[in-house]
Formats: structure tokens, sequence, C-alpha cells
């Protein structure tokens, strides 16, 4: 079968909104932005930010990456056009308006709104009649269509809607002016041939289907977000909403990098086309995951540390002359080629500068490129080979402990003493706001890092429930830089623990109590582990001290 | 749809031979016939324990998992025969018969050969005609017929093989007494339409083809194995070559849960049933991810850690009536609920051994059963919950470092010193062989962890090239298991490496150096970290001093 007349596929990335979904996941203005840049470069055609009237962090953090992602035009020159910010919002005014504030700046700008459509919706949750749903549906699209002319509506729970009244409701929204008609297998339940069906049907069936775009949004639960998008795109689909490394709640949402490479290596099977710079997506893969501390693990399709690695002595095997096809991907298309290489130790300020250019990281002010500079150096001390991965996850580092956040607290020295009964850690820290250089020690049961940690939490005089901690090492060797990220919410003075003199990790009952409270996280990465753990450890709390009077409270994440 | 007359669906298990070609994987004998004990019980049907003409450690391997795991009944009453065990031989009759001794004592046993029959590997690789092809696959079958009643075939590079030819060769082989015939998608680049497709053909133009059981083996490299194999199964496989957590050579190969409950929440989608007991499947997850270090991510569809865990609210909205429709699958189908669940601090023996039993591990010795309840007891000190999930890494750690091998070096103690510059650590090593205890001390670069390797190294004299360094942590709290995976080998006296005096860390000329050489897998788990890198790095020394003088050269890994 060859394709002759084909469409551009839509790509539609939710890393952003449905990726942060992720549990324990919270990105910080800084690094929402430094991913939407990557996202931009990448040749991402629709980046989803956020929710914005989910929360004032939220709108701001949509408004900025409006601002300052929406008109950038670096890596997009094929494509002519600068990325288009799409905002979600529930199908009432005042969170259409709310979205519509935060993303008024950029360019290209789409309001995402959706509605459930489900009986099961419609009756339990929402206490609304059909009509009165068809009714919402529209005046939310109609709304959104006096302030942008780029409107995507979803159906909530499509997948156990009634068919012929989402045909309905699609229709309305059509005739008010809908651009994009998303539809969501919110719970991950299709089969491929299930949900192509439903796609197919639904073209068919729904007036004006041929003046929108049809959208596929899956979740990855029975491990199927892949086939099932690339089944709607067989079928009509030709906007994919993905995330990078397929995060998102649960099992995750679809993988970008799994469908475009799917579309890229399949020219005669699938009637589209991309626009992606796919070997973007190794770098992109490493950011997004060292930013929001879910690992990607060793034999994850595509971006996974072992994808290119062939085990067995068959695939060298020179006699082979059809190359292209037995290796169906190149390491080089998708930049898993570079990864490893190694930034040479004496490199001088304009080497190290043209390499973070070609790493996405070429708008670093003066001060952040010193800043850069001399990690690298540092590292380069104390480590043989220095690699393009290392440098992400400093750079990762940097942009998570940089500016927007005051930083409270700075470790002046740090002495750790271990064996094999207990550890002992001595911290020294400072106090930039006040000046103050603060000293103490304390008893680790469970080894230096707990040590450290107690240490801290007297020092900086709080009570801190540890609600997450991950450990990961970069590259391969015992020099690999360590990558911590912690999460962390304040406890109660009158700590409800029964042990909390000496605890860094919540019990069952702070979590109940915590349940509330606003948590925060940090990373570090370090070639010695306890380093990358203090640093984690310090970048959460000032990010606590620095949030400590505006706690945003209530719900803020949303199933779509 | 709704099927009334259901199939069984074989599943047939290459975890510890597909799987175990992971890049960096190498699994001991102790921790095969420990996986392959948990691969009964949960019910698979068949298991392929490994390829005994590769080198003699397969082949004893293969000879212990037939003996020791082949007769269990244990957990498979309902299935009501123990499993079979498999090996995999090529088409030459000097491989079967060596897979054939191997597999000897098991009740049930498959000799699994394969040959390849696409052109390109004829004329290149193999250098035979298509005639001759047909011959020796009829006389590999025949042979393997002579020894077993259970053959299986499996065409290699069938995807890139004349579809008619393939119908003649596998013709062929039904009549010459093959019973299950495969049909691998090697280089993972089918789309499902088109793997289903493929069966289907194959399926209507074979003769004998009612007579053998088709099996699918997909390949992960496009995020598309789960979805082809299911579309296998829709076009008339009835046994799907799988591995737990979908490891495997590149991006790896189908994961045996993501196809079992696919079919498990589709009863009337698809016309197989299955009988593997699903709430055993984290369990599993989490051990085959401890002893083969290939880490979950944690958006891996069924056994990633947040695959049960719901972020929005929307979720736990009670009004839902219809929970079993919305909550696709219940973390307790498969076993999701109790990986978390605490031990009491204060277990007794009887609590403690009942609870191994539930694990799986009902089987150890006393003296194993004392070492783990020893290991309980110090964690429980150490840590204020100690859950399922430590438990099973402390067993993974016992399994590793057990018997089979002699224990050449344990740490007397171990002494730590490290902070902002460099680290010291003081190592005090027993040789359990000469009763000779050693004591000496390294400085680490790059923190505590290299120093310790350096003393080490120093204590036993030998130049060890670190080839793999991973950590994990388990678990969320400070205090959770850390868990360290290390590979080494041994390097040359006169080292080639510029720097190999304070070296730990293989450089690319170690690398060519050592491509001929033994290397050795060792981990370890503590809560505390260093300690943890500690016993991966004697466990993995200890194994190249057991093995010092046995090392197996030459190729053993093959793809299918």
């Amino acid at each position: 079968m060859t394709i002759t007349n084909k469409d551009k596929l839509i790509i539609f990335d939710t890393t952003l909104r449905d990726g942060e979904q992720s549990p324990g996941v919270t990105l910080t203005v800084n690094e929402k932005i430094e991913i939407a840049k990557q996202l931009s470069r990448l040749g991402v055609d629709v980046l989803e930010a956020g929710f914005p009237v989910a929360s004032q962090g939220d709108f701001d953090a949509v408004q900025r990456i409006a601002n300052e992602v929406g008109p950038l035009m670096v890596g997009r020159e094929a494509i002519g056009k600068p990325i288009t910010i799409a905002g979600l919002a529930r199908a009432v005014p005042a969170d259409i308006q709310r979205c519509y504030d935060a993303i008024a700046n950029a360019p290209h700008k789409r309001i995402h709104t959706f509605l459930a459509t489900s009986d099961i919706h419609l009756e339990h949750k929402l206490k609304i009649t059909r009509d009165e749903c068809v009714k919402r549906a529209v005046a939310a699209v109609s709304f959104a269509k006096t302030l942008v002319t780029d409107v995507e509506f979803s159906p909530e729970d499509a997948g156990r809607s009634d068919q012929d009244f989402l045909c309905t409701v699609l229709s309305a929204v059509i005739e008010a002016g809908a651009t994009t008609l998303n539809i969501p297998d919110t719970v991950g339940y299709n089969m491929p041939e299930e949900y192509g069906a439903m796609i197919k049907y639904l073209i068919a069936n729904t007036k004006g289907s041929d003046k929108v775009i049809w959208s596929a949004h899956c979740h990855n639960d029975l491990g199927l977000a892949t086939a099932n998008t690339l089944s709607g795109i067989c079928n009509g689909i030709r906007q994919v909403e993905v995330t990078i490394n397929g995060i998102g709640e649960r099992a995750g949402n679809t993988a970008m990098e799994e469908v475009v490479m799917a579309v890229h290596t399949h020219p005669d099977f699938f009637p589209v086309y991309h626009t992606i710079n796919t070997s973007l997506f190794f770098r992109i893969s490493q950011l997004v995951s060292s930013l929001s501390g879910m690992v990607v693990q060793p034999n994850k399709a595509i971006v996974g540390a072992n994808a290119f690695l062939h085990e067995s002595g068959i695939h060298q095997d020179g006699v082979l002359k059809n190359k292209q096809t037995y290796e169906i991907i190149s390491p080089e298309t998708v930049g898993a080629n570079t990864i490893n290489l190694v930034l040479g130790k004496h490199s001088g300020r304009a080497a190290f500068r043209s390499r973070l250019q070609e790493l996405g990281f070429g708008e670093l002010t003066e001060e952040e490129f010193q800043v850069a500079f001399n990690s690298f150096k540092t590292l380069a001390d104390s480590k043989k080979r220095v690699t393009e991965q290392d440098l992400l996850a400093l750079l990762s580092d940097q942009v998570s402990s940089s500016a927007g956040e005051k930083t409270t607290y700075t470790v002046k020295s740090l002495q750790v003493v271990s064996g094999t009964s207990f550890a002992t850690a001595t911290v020294q820290l400072q106090n930039t706001q006040t000046g103050d250089v603060l000293i103490d020690a304390a008893i680790g049961k469970s080894g230096p890092i707990e040590a450290v940690f107690l240490a801290i939490q007297r020092l900086v005089g709080k009570k801190i429930h540890l609600l997450k901690f991950d450990i990961t090492a970069v590259g391969q060797g015992v020099d690999a830089l360590g990558q911590v990220s912690v999460k962390i919410a304040e406890g109660s003075a009158n700590g409800s623990s029964s042990d909390s003199e000496d605890s860094v990790t919540e019990t069952e009952e702070d979590k109940d109590a915590g349940l509330n409270k606003a948590t925060y996280h940090g990373h570090g990465a370090d070639s010695d582990i306890i380093q990358a753990a203090t640093k984690a450890y310090l970048n959460a709390i000032n990010r606590l001290v620095a949030n400590e009077s505006k706690r945003i409270l209530g719900e803020r994440k949303v199933d779509v």
C-alpha cells in the first residue's frame, strides 16, 4: 500500500499537563519553561502548558510559557511557525476566561475545553441531562471562539459514552466553531481494533467531521497506548496527544517517541507524515527524566538505555547487505549516538558554549553559563570521562535550583563518618538571608544519607516529612553521576508520629496528616551520592522556605 | 462478540533465555532457579530455561532447572501438571542432543529448534539453498522427535522470509513431527495489523496447520510487542513467548503481564483463556527486577510503581457506581496491594516463615531461613517500616550471594570518612579460605563508593574493571533499601590504561581489551547505600575468584 497524498500528523504534547499528573511529579516554573523550550525546538506543533484555573502557580507557568516560549522560532525553521500554546479549561466561562488570560500573549494559541458525555458522569457527577450537556458544550466552545480561533473540545469518558449521543454533541460543537475534536480513552481499556473502530464510527456519523482535526488521547494501562493511537491514525486521526517518555497518571500516556518513530519507519503504511526533529529524542527524554524524577527503564522502546545495544553477535554480522531493513532505526536518527560522547576535560569556554548550544541550552545568561562551566570543570576533575549525559544532568540540576526561588540555605561544609554500625554527619549551612553560619551533627541508623538529612532538619529547625526518595545512576561507572530526587512536606510542630524526634521518613499518621499540605520537590546530581542527596534535600527545603507563606490548596488535577 | 468455545492460551516464558540476553544482565544458576520456581508457581506452561550448547554454565543451569523445577507442583494444582522445560538448539544434531541431555530429567520437556528462512540469511550467513534449508529443518525436527514428543520450530527472520517458502518449510516440519510453530518478529518492525495478517496467511497456507500450536514471539523496538502478540491471538496464535517486565535484547520482548492482563480484562474479545495466577505478577516483577538489575519504570503498565496510583481526584469519586468498569484492573488482581504491607518489627519466626511462604520462598533450608530472619531483624532495627518489597529485595540478595559459589572474602569492618572534598575508606576483609584478615585504605575522588572499591582492589590484589554500576532505591523513604548492581571483569596486570593506578571505571582501551574477558555480576541491598555498594562489589569479586580457572569463552547468545 503506498499513500500518495499524505496529511501532516499534528503532535500535541501534554508532558507539562497530563504528564505532570504522574504521581510524585511536580515541576517548577523554571523546569517547565526549559522543557517547553526543548519541545518547541523538537518541532512539537501544539504544547498543552497546563490548567490555568487550577492554581495561581499553574496560571503563572502557562503565562510565562506563552510569553517566553510562544514566540520562539529556534529549530522550527522548517515548520515555519512558532508552537501553539494550549491551556486546559472546564466547560465553564470562568475557566475559559482564565485560560485565555494565561495564553493571550502567544502568537498561536488554543483553548482546550472538556465536558463529560457518558451517562454515568452526567447523572452522578454533573447531575445534568443529555440536552443540558449539549447546551453546555456548545456554550463553552462558542465562548472560547469569541476569544481565540483555535478551539479544541474533548468529550471526557468518550469510551463509555453512547456513541450516537457522542455524535450529537460533536456535531453541535463543530457547528459552534470547534476546530479540533479529541477522543480520549481515559481508562486505557480499549483494544487497538476497538479504538480505531470508534474513531471511524464517530467520523462517519458526525456532521461536519471533515471540517475539523480529529485527535487521539490514549492511556497505557494495558501497554497499548501507542498501538491504540496508531490504530486511530489509520482511521482518520490527524492529531496525537502524547508525552515524552510516556509519563502520565498511572501507567502513563502515549509516548511521543514511539508514535513518531512508528510513523517515521513506516512511510508506506500510514497516511501521514511528521515534522519532528527525531534526532533530539534521546536528549529530551533524558531531560524530562531528570527533571521529573521519572526513570526510563533500559528496555523502553526508542529512548531506553539498551534500545540500541545488541548483545548477540548476529547484528554485527557484516555479511548482511541490507542494513537499513535490519536496523530499523539507526542510533543517529534519535540521537542515541551522542549521549555517551566524551567532553574533553580541557575544553575551553568556547567549545563548551558550542556544546551547550547543541544541547539546546544556548540561551543561558552569562552568569548561568559561568555556573554551568564551573560545574563541568569540577566534575571533570573527579571523573575521567564527562559525557553529554552527565552534562544534561548537571544542566537539569541547574534549571531546578536556579532563579525564580530565592535560595535561603547553602552548604558550607559537610563531613560524614560511616561504617558497619551507624553513621554520623556534620553539616555546616549558611543562611544567605541573615548571613548566619550554622553547624550541627546527627546520627543515622540507616546510613550516612539519613544522618545528613537529620542534621539539616536540626539546622533549619523544622520537622520535615520525606515523602519520596529516589536514586538513579547516570551513566555506567562508579564515578557516574548519582541523581537523587526527593519530595518533602513540613510536619506539624507537635508531630503526631511517636518517633518524630529522629525520623525523616513519613509514617502512616504523617501521611494522613499531610494530605492537604504543600509538597516540595528537590533534586541534586553529583558523582558523590551523599552530596547528591544533600543537594536534593536542601533544594527542596529552600523551596519550602520560599513558599512558606503562599501555600496553594485545593484540587488542581483533572482527568481527560 | 461473545466467544463460547475458548482455547487455552499457552504461556511460554523466555525470561531466562531471551530475557537474559538483555545487555548487562547475567544471572547465576541460583538466581535462575529461584526465578524458575516462581514462574512455575505463577502458572507458566512452558519455561525456556536456556541455550544448553552455548556454554557449560548454560547447560548446568538448564539441567538444574529441569531437575529441580521440572517436577514441582506447588501452585499448579489448578493446572494439574508441572511446567514444561524447554531448551533452545540450532538445527544441528550436536545442539539438539546437548539440549536433550540438559532437559532429560524434566517430566515434561520440549526441544525448541530454529533455522533462518529468509533469503538474505540463507545466502549470506548459512550459504545454503532453499531446498537445503527445508532438508535441514526437517532433519532437525525429525531428530528432536526421536528424543522428545514435544518439538517446537522457529523460522528465524520469518518477517523477511518469502511467505510461500515459509509455508513450504512449515508444512514440511509439521510432517516431520513439530508440535509448535513459532513465528518471530525478530527486529520488532511489524505493525499489529501486519503481524496478524502474516499469522493468518501462514495458518491458511500451511499444510497440517490445524495439527499444531501457533506461537508468537515479538520484540518491542517500536513499543508494539504487546499489540502485535494480541493481534496474533486474534488470528490464530495459541502460544505467546514472553518475559517478565518485558526484559530482553534492545527494547525487550513482549511483557507477559501485559498480554495476560489484556486477555484477562477482555474475556469477550479474545478467543482464549489463561491459567496464570495474576496475583503474583507484582512480586515476580520485583524479583526479576532485583536479580537482573533491570529497573521497571514507574509508568510501566501493570507492574510499574505508579500503575495503580491515581493523582487526580476523579477516580476516588464515590458517586461512580460502576467501579469495575472504571477501574479496569484492581490492585489485588496483580498483587499490587500487598507490596507495601508493613512487616511487624516484632514478628516472630513463625509469622516470618508464613510470610516467606506467601512470597514463594517456603522451601528455604533451616540455615537459609536463619540468614533471612537475621537480615530481616537487622533491617527492622534500622528502618521504621519493613515492607514486603524490602523483604523481596533481601531475599533476592540472599539468592544472589548464597551457595553454589564459595565465598572467599567477607567484610569484617568498613569505615568511611567523606565530605565536600574527597572520601577515604578503610576496609577490613577476611579471606575465609586462608583465615587471613586484611586491612587497607584508599581515597576516592568521586566519593565514598569509589574509595571503598579502590580499597577492596588493593586488598584482593587485583585490577578490576567496573563495567556497570547501577543504583536504585526500593520503596520511598530515606531508609529505603538501596540496591546496587555491578558488573566487573579482571584487568590485565600491566593495565593499558594510562591512569590505572587509581581507577575503577573502564576506559575505552579497557573496553577493547576486555571484550573477550569473563564478566561477573554482583548485587547488594542495604538501607545504607555505601554498604549496599560494598556488598555488590565483593559479591562480584567472590564470583570472579571462584571462577578464575574456568573461564567460559565463545559466543553464547542467539537471536530468535
